[in-house]
């Protein structure tokens, strides 16, 4: 029987991540890593595979972080856990006895229960080498493509196939506007234009009634009775926590099915801990479960987990995740982190405000970036920001992110300090962040 | 007699950032802003109206936030302010009554006491409309060009400069490298590199002992003997604060001769604020006056005191300049906040990290990102931080920029939460900020 100090389950950046950060933590321990398939995949960059990048080989997560961490990887299906022996017993029969344990199983796209969802021509977006390889095969033959479900994923497919020639591209939103449970009107609206403008056909408040066509399929057909012709449909309306792994253990579930866990990661079960996509996520404000799938949130999770393992007086605290999102949509980055106008129960403060990407504005590739900020109404704490603009605002985004993690008030925005360039950053003197900041300064109270 | 409740002296921007804090927090109070230019120009752009902007008009600060705010605007010289009646008086004789006086004067470039030094074919960076538009011209017809002062400015003019063919640049640099004073070597010798390639002559270590030709500049001579012929020399070594003003009165000077101001930007005289290069500077962590001038520490004063102009119980504090410095050669971005290994007298440790800038990293446009974070030994406070990549990088500086300014640990760095996109960010699993940090974990006591 193969004994390790840390044993991880799961291949993906939430398992990698977790052990690594284990490894460099303890570095005396053993570590080794199971996971199911031979390549994985990096999650975030499936969407690009049909075109920016040229196969679904140029998608894979490097197992050098593993190496050069000297952690063991063995590919096998893990298939259960005795956690009063302490071992995982895997497909091949091979049992692994570990110290502590970290569960990073990941997530499984969601099936709906649609007419003729099962049929030939009708795929899922799935983390696993083989199957993205079909798809994309599949993919490069189709014409006419429906995409169910406008959230990232759902959005970056589309962005992304139609700026290959010769297709047509439709997207199926259930609600108002894609990208809508993260992002507020004035952005997705904008997010929705450009993709209408890349040819991409967007029907929101569109619920699929049923996939039809003889052995496979050729149309979509709406509860509003809208019928479109489609040659390939990809289903992308969210996943669920992938924890077949802990049938048959006393681990608790939480609330959206995921692994219940702590605010150190770990789960009921002493020395187990679970991580990303299969474990239950908290909120960063409200401490409430929420049921977000992010890699960022998973690689933070991880990180987490990976430096309590072993950690008696130190333990590194989950602050809930502030759901950090961003994409690119038809050269235009959008992002989200926080909270948004529609999911904030309190009373705040909407701070917006607008300039050209560089200083002056006359210097080539300027652009505009737009900048929302949330604080509350009383104390003006920030609660969440928006952003969309050029490349650079996926970083702007992120020192939202930083700010809303280190409580900063609207007065500290209102006077922050930061670098400026022409060729980099807007001017110092309308920074976006610090304009929006003041637009409403008199507002709080 | 004109009166106001506010006037701000100098159109730069901090002149024009203070009036419109000012006018903003106070939107009753009348303000006017007083400066000498019909035009005033965009400081940082200077260096790019010789070739990407392809003329100085493209350069102008523009009045518009002024005039929108409703902001009174003079044109003329304020020559002295008698502070007992509150008046400043103006070369056109008229005389000016405040209740409240925002100084803004702004720096001279220093002038060096080199041999030929004021012949014709040497100039030097002012921020001035008219002057900047016979330099252009002149350095339009310019073949051979020496820029003396390898800082930003410097650096900035040679890279400008560079594109233009047929130009032979050459930077003299009295320190041992170019943007030796903010950066590590490990980044100013990449920084030269890429000057080098595009063509640019650097003199290091080299300090200059004589500008010679017979009408006109022919030639300069280092004092290690060496010539380099030139026909036009820009001389780019700093500046001073320009404080003619307070001359007569009983306004106080500093250490490096700026005008005195406590942490609210108020100077030792009742109701009269400065800000900007013409008012000291402290340094964040010592609090220590230091000789910095910068157009974003500039913004940072000019808020702080706008907000507190009229304020007596919730006064904003000036916590003392980051040093946040950023600028783009050939194509790269560069930047540093904070301390430096140099500048540093306490024990440090030193992490270090380096990732694509897209993931998966064979997305088109990716390339390398260097970051190096700066922690205290004992505690493990954020202290600076130094950066070099793609355009993005320089919103990525100003993350570090931010975790200084709110105390961050390394604890809080390893485990960051950001947002990641393929197309805009490095991977969540290896995003610089995060594995710099964790790089040194173990080295923090």
């Amino acid at each position: 029987m193969t004994k390790t100090n840390i044993l991880v389950i799961g291949g993906g950046p939430a398992g990698v991540i977790a052990a690594v950060t284990a490894k460099k933590k303890n570095p005396t321990k053993k570590v080794i890593l199971i996971r199911e398939n031979k390549i994985s995949v990096i999650p975030c960059g499936i969407p690009y595979v049909f075109n920016r990048l040229d196969s679904v080989k140029k998608d894979i997560l490097p197992d050098k972080s593993l190496l050069d961490n000297k952690i063991g990887i063995i590919i096998d299906k893990a298939l259960s856990i005795s956690t009063l022996e302490k071992i995982v017993i895997l497909a091949s029969k091979k049992h692994i006895q570990y110290d502590r344990l970290i569960i990073a199983t990941g997530s499984k796209p969601i099936k709906i229960p649609i007419d003729g969802i099962g049929k030939k021509g009708v795929w899922q977006v799935k983390k696993d080498f083989e199957y993205l390889k079909k798809l994309r095969r599949a993919v490069v033959k189709a014409k006419k493509i429906v995409i169910i479900g406008g959230g990232y994923i759902g959005v970056e497919l589309a962005e992304e196939l139609s700026n290959i020639k010769s297709k047509k591209i439709t997207i199926f939103e259930k609600m108002d506007h894609c990208l809508g449970t993260t992002m507020d009107r004035e952005f997705t609206e904008v997010a929705e234009k450009r993709l209408i403008k890349k040819g991409v056909d967007i029907h929101t408040q569109a619920e699929v009634k049923e996939i039809g066509g003889k052995d496979k399929v050729r149309y979509v057909i709406l509860k509003n009775q809208k019928k479109i012709l489609a040659d390939l449909v990809i289903v992308s309306v969210g996943a669920k926590p992938n924890i077949d792994i802990i049938q048959g253990t006393k681990i608790k579930q939480g609330q959206y099915r995921g692994i219940e866990v702590d605010q150190y990661m770990r789960t009921n079960i002493t020395d187990i801990f679970a991580v990303g996509d299969c474990a239950e996520t908290r909120e960063f404000f409200t401490k409430k479960t929420i049921p977000i799938m992010l890699a960022t949130t998973a690689c933070y999770e991880a990180r987490v987990a990976g430096m309590n393992i072993y950690e008696r007086n130190r333990l590194i605290k989950n602050h809930g995740t502030l759901a950090c999102f961003s994409t690119s949509i038809n050269g235009m980055a959008f992002g989200a982190v926080g909270l948004n106008k529609k999911n904030i129960h309190k009373k705040i403060v909407v701070g917006t405000s607008q300039c050209p990407s560089h200083h002056p504005g006359f210097l080539p590739d300027t652009s505009l970036i737009t900048v929302e900020l949330i604080f509350s109404k009383s104390g003006g704490i920030l609660l969440g920001g928006q952003i969309m603009g050029p490349e650079s605002s996926g970083e702007m985004l992120n020192i939202i992110a930083l700010a809303i993690q280190k409580q900063t008030t609207i007065y500290d925005m209102s006077t922050l300090q930061i670098a400026s360039h022409p060729l980099l950053t807007p001017s110092p003197t309308i920074y976006p962040l610090v304009t929006a900041a003041q637009s409403v300064l008199s507002k709080v109270k």
